[in-house]
Formats: C-alpha cells, structure tokens, sequence
C-alpha cells in the first residue's frame, strides 16, 4: 500500500476536492501498472465528469498521460512544424487538403490520426480508399517523410499517450466520453507527444458534432488552448458550424475525390473557405506569410498531395472504388430548403457501409452520401437531394430509411450560415 | 446485447434521467450474471451518489436486491416478529440486551447481523468472544430457535439479498459507500429477506457515527422507513446521539460482560435507556402492551438471553477472555470533561485489537478500552480516566497513541447529552 490510496483520491474529487499533483501521478501510473483496477478509475472519471479538474490538476493529468508514452523530437526538421486537429464532424475531409496545402507554403504538417467511430469518418479510412496507400508509418519514416514532403497523415503510434488508449476504452463503456477536462486530456496528451511546435483546433459546433451548444465549445475550446500552452504548443481553435454536412461528399472514396477537386482549386465553395481559414492561421502561427490560396489555384498543393499519397504507398491517380449500389432521394415538392441534418446524414453513410461501429469492423470504400443541396437552396419537386451508394442492396435499404426526414423543405428563406463562428486563442 | 445497454443506463442517470423497472432489473441481474462489468456498475454508483434515486427507483432496484436471493418465511412462528438495526456506534452493544429482552416480552426477534468493520464493533464479533458460541445457523435452526427461544442473533445467511455484498465489496473499493439510496437499500434488502414483520432502525448521529449531521440522519431514516413500508414491513427509526461512547465498554468480551450486567437489571444508565426506548418501539410495532423495564429488573430478560446463547452452544457463565496487557490512562489535571470522542475511543479500541482493517482479519475477544468518564463530570488530576487492553505490547503501545487527545478537559459545565434525538415514522 502506498500512501496514497485510490479510495481516497476517488472521495477527494466526488467531494470536490483538489488533487495533488503527486496524487493524480501515483493514480494514473498505478493503473497503467494494473494496481489500480477499472472499476476504481471508472468511479474517478464518473466523479470527474461531475466536479471538473482544476487547470493546475488538468495540466498535471495530461502530464503523466503523456510521460506515460514516447514524445516525438520533430526539433530537428528543416521547417516549423504545425498540425490541426478537428473534433469531428460530417463530411469532413478538410485534412486530406489542409495537409498538403499548408506544406506547399513551407511548413510540416505531422498529421497523427486515429481511427473513426460512429457517424463522423476517419482521415485514415478515407485514405484507405486509395489503391496501395498504407496508414502504419514507424516515426522515423514519418519524420522523414515529413522532411521530404512536408506532410504526413498517417496511424498515431502506439507509443504516444499510451494510458489514453486505456482510458478511453473504459470512458467508453462507462458513460464517462463527454467531460471536458478528458476529452481536452485525450486529444492534447496525443497532439504534445507528437511534437508539433503549433497546432489548430477545428471545434466543431451544432447538430452533426457532439458538442451541440456554443457554450459547451467555448469551453472545451478554451480548455484544450489553455493546455496547449501550458505545454509549449502555440495553439488556437477555431469554432466551426457542423448542423449541414461540410461540402457535397460524404463516405470515404467520395470524399477522397472531393478533395481532389478543391486540391485542383475547385470543389464546394465551404470546404474549400474552411481550409483556406484553417491553413491562413496555421502559417500565422508559424509565422509564414504566404497566401493559401495561390498554392490551390497553381496546382502546387495538389503536388504535394500526390507525393505524400506516393510516400504512403498510394497511387493518387488510380481510380477510386465506386459502391455498385444507388439509389437517388428527390424534393417531393417544390421550396426552399429549411434545413440539412448532418447527424442523420453522418449515420446513413455509417449504415450505407461507410463508418464502423466497433473498432475492428471494416469499412467500405465506396459508400456513402452525396447531398446534393444546402440549407438555403430553392429546389423543384423531384430535383435529386441525396445519391446514395452502397456495396450491396441490405445497406442500401438502411440507408434509405436513415436519410428520410434529413431534410425539411419550406417556404421560409434561409439566409446562408456562415462556416466561422469565432476564434480562440490566449 | 439487449434493447438495455449499460452506457445508456450510465448516462441516462448520470445527466439527471429516471431509470425505467426494466432497466435497473437489467442492470442488476446482468451484473449478478457477469455480463456487465464492475467498471460499468461502479460509474453507475457514483452517477447515483450525485443524481440520487427516485423513490420508484430504490424500490425497484431494492426488490432486485431482494429477489437476488432467498426470503425467510417467518409467518408459521406463533410469535410477532420485530427486528433492529443500527446503523453503527461506539460501544453499541444494545442487540445483545434487546433481542432477549424483547424476547422476553413475547416478540419473536430474528436478528439476522453483518461483520464489523473498522471503527464500530461487530455485534457477532462479541458474542464470538463467549466460549463455544457459533455465529453459524442454517435458516432451519434460526427459525427453531425463533420458535423455541424467541431471540436469535446469527449471521446472516449469504442467501439472503447475495448482490447486496458484491456491490457492497465494489462501493468500498471505489469510493461510494457515503450515498443515502445505496446504503438504504443496502440496508433494508438484507432486512426485508429476512422476513421480520417490523423493524426498529437507531441511526446514529454525531462524531462516532458514520453520518455527522442531523439533515443527512434524518434523510437517511425517511429514505429506509419509506423503502420498509413499501415492502409491508412497518418500520420506524430513531436518531440517537454519538457523540460519545454509549456505556463503559469498548471491546468484544467487554461489552458482552457490560450487556450482562444490563440484562440484571444494573450497567451504565446510557445503555439501559436506549434499550429501553428501543424495546418500547418494538413493543409498540407489534402490539404488545408490556412495559421491557420490568423484564430486565425481574431477571426474565437475562434467563432468556441465558437461553438463546445455550441454544447456539455458547456458555453464558463462563469467564470471559481478558487481555493480559493494560495501561491506565488518567487526568493531568483537575476539570470538567468537555467531550469523549468516540471515533478516536473506537479507533483506539480497534488498533487495540478489538476490531478488523480487512473482512479476513482475526479480532481480539479481550482487547479494548474502558471509559470511565462522560461529558459533564469533575474529574481530579491522575483520575483515571481510561482503561486500555491489549493482548501483547505492541498492540497496547498503537492504542495508547490513538486515546491521547481523544478527552478534553475544560473549566465549562458541560449538560449531559439527551441520547434520543427524534423519531421517524410515517
């Protein structure tokens, strides 16, 4: 028995008490050594989730969270290194462009990415979708592709943050997943260890992202910025609108060729200001004065996407898989469209085939959602809204039944929502 | 997996909901079943140390207890059944007197007891400490003896409510043992299996008690009284004070000595009222017009309690073991004793050897402490004020530190304390 005893640290904070910072390192490293048992820390996340961390408790958990694995040097690179990271979101594809074209304009870009669950996809399976590309890179490939080409996007290594992996797993059978001090905690302990100098948040907020309230956003936002700098990590985040899908694609392949499009200087007019937004602040905190735009519109961010997808093993150029299966969803009546419901969306691609519900189901490449339409858009009755795309005819059907009622079709004007609600930084 | 999944559960309760019968059946028996974790029954405990339990709630999830195991039929008994509990005391050596004593007034008392833990002493601890006396019945001889004697103090079979010691052994180990609904219904699933027709609870209040405050004793008591007459047994508490030790003796074999002399119709008057008042209630509970004080003053309570310790082969006139070690501790001064502390009196008692850290340990039968002094009486210097026993030195040495400070000494009149504080019925 140590001094410390976890029944006394889990009573400290379900009374509201201060942990110290000896406390919180003893416990945590306990339970990475299996002395402490999940049922005792699951009792101490749940008391979390309802008394908070102090900044001084939460600086010192993401500490020993980190100490817990390896720390990436990127010290040594020939550029600043700069990364973003985004709470999730539907149709977002932003990484796969942003990656490249802040590279184009002289930083690295580290892009260490887990896998996704639910109704928002996965970089990595978005990726995958590319003949050949491989997601496992060992961090001496990775930091030599990231000097060679200035960005990589690939598996975050096991060693980074490794009691992460174990909290999280227990946070998600034990209704432990939405505190703000752990999820700041998780994504900020892997985000450190991976080394990057500066880092951007992309805090989604609205109906498709699991923080549905401005207020709860502005605080995890702040959080994870406080966190960053306690540590050395210039960091900012930026609050963005999730309630409509981001851009027409959703589901892997689709979404691969989409950022191709914007890559080229084309694509729907909102990711390609989402990432051009994303891109100008990630340059300024690096100081690189070079506007994003031009490397879009000459084709060098396409150039540097296609050598990071060779890097990777994959063929930029091949053809991606397209699902054998449609089906097109049209306006039963003319009007304005009122609103787009990312979160019904983000779930029928996941039932289309395109997400997985458990971390070892495959994906499918091809399926997924295209809308068609945005909040605002007049339509006319059977003017196609959504096309469908499924590998078979059973999650073809699921989708089907999913997407129903995403859309609400009116006579009001919607004025257009703006993508950028607000910047946070200290 | 079933339409129930325990996430759900945790986080419905966790953000303030109401769980429905069939979740917390599920729950429960799929807890009992090993196919939810103890990880996910832990977060669920202290979601409800913060949320609480509906009274529709406990119940439900107090009948799942019950129903767990096997429920004692005492309906056959030709006497009226009425039980006790409380809530646990320093020096509360009261079932000893009162079951036999009530016995003796024509009720039929099915004392069904736990082991003791930390600081409070375990009523079967003491009767362990009379030669030959066994602690273990079948519910077929506990029923006999109910019958034949009208008194039997046992342990309680572990038929009886079994998920109640698997989360019980859980809530020690992650912190959430202090929540009023779990303990209730902790509580009060052992006592209705038990099948007594009445119930008399004494919640202890005060520094040697496990609640301090009078709002949470008497949230406590409505909370179990409430939960008995949902379940058919009429049940009333009394609040009573501890503050200070109740009687002289601290210690198995010395509060079995201490109840004897109470059973003759002697002992310290503390004891004596509170048995009394307890014994009155009982009555009261079952209608039966007797008045106990002349059952202790006539011997027939003590020919009873003769009885009932015969019956489960113990020797109620032999000598009772006596540590061999002893240390006087007296007053350095002259003066009025401000307070006794009776959590410091039982820890001290417990360090002596008189009680357990861990459910395995062994206890001494002959270690203790005396105290012969209470609030409000003059004491001269080098008055003892103190005996401490202990089986070996060591032990004696850890009890002598633990007494120090444990009295104070002052130039106040201090009142004597009222035990009894109020009484909750319904």
């Amino acid at each position: 028995m140590s001094i410390h005893s976890a029944v006394d640290i889990i009573t400290t904070k379900r009374d509201g008490g201060v942990l110290s910072d000896e406390a919180i390192e003893w416990m945590l490293n306990s339970y990475v050594a299996g002395t402490v048992a999940d049922e005792q820390v699951s009792a101490l996340l749940m008391a979390i989730f309802f008394q908070g961390l102090s900044a001084r408790e939460l600086k010192r958990w993401t500490d020993v969270m980190i100490a817990s694995g390896e720390r990436l040097d990127l010290s040594r690179l020939s550029r600043p290194t700069v990364d973003k990271h985004s709470t999730g979101g539907v149709g977002d594809k932003i990484s796969l462009i942003l990656a490249p074209l802040v590279a184009a304009c002289g930083a690295a870009v580290p892009q260490l990415s887990g896998r996704g669950l639910g109704h928002t996809g996965g970089t990595l399976d978005k990726l995958e979708s590319i003949p050949g590309w491989r997601a496992t890179l060992s961090n001496e490939e990775a930091i030599e592709q990231l000097e060679s080409v200035g960005a990589v996007i690939c598996a975050a290594g096991a060693g980074l943050a490794p009691v992460d992996r174990k909290l999280y797993a227990l946070r998600d059978v034990t209704g432990t997943v939405e505190s703000i001090p752990l999820i700041s905690s998780s994504i900020m302990s892997k985000k450190i260890a991976e080394g990057t100098q500066a880092l951007v948040l992309d805090v989604k907020v609205g109906r498709g992202a699991f923080i549905k309230t401005l207020e709860r956003a502005r605080e995890l936002a702040t959080t994870m910025v406080g966190l960053g700098h306690s540590h050395g990590v210039a960091t900012v985040a930026q609050l963005t609108a999730m309630n409509q899908p981001l851009g027409i694609a959703v589901g892997n392949a689709l979404e691969v060729s989409e950022s191709v499009d914007v890559l080229r200087g084309a694509g729907p007019e909102d990711v390609r200001e989402l990432t051009l937004s994303l891109a100008r602040t990630m340059l300024e905190l690096v100081g690189i004065d070079v506007d994003p735009a031009t490397k879009l519109d000459d084709g060098t961010a396409y150039e540097v996407y296609c050598r990071m997808i060779e890097a990777q093993g994959g063929d930029p150029t091949a053809i991606l898989p397209i699902a054998r299966h449609h089906h097109v969803v049209s306006a039963p009546h003319d009007g304005i469209i009122q609103s787009v419901d990312a979160l019904g969306v983000g779930v029928a691609a996941w039932r289309l085939g395109a997400g997985r519900a458990r971390k070892e189901d495959p994906v499918s490449a091809g399926a997924g959602v295209k809308c068609l339409v945005r909040e605002g858009d007049y339509v006319v009755a059977h003017q196609p809204l959504f096309e469908l795309y499924a590998d078979d005819e059973e999650h073809l059907q699921r989708g089907m039944a999913t997407i129903e009622n995403t859309v609400t079709l009116g006579d009001q004007a919607a004025p257009a929502e703006a993508i950028l609600i607000e910047r946070i930084s200290i």
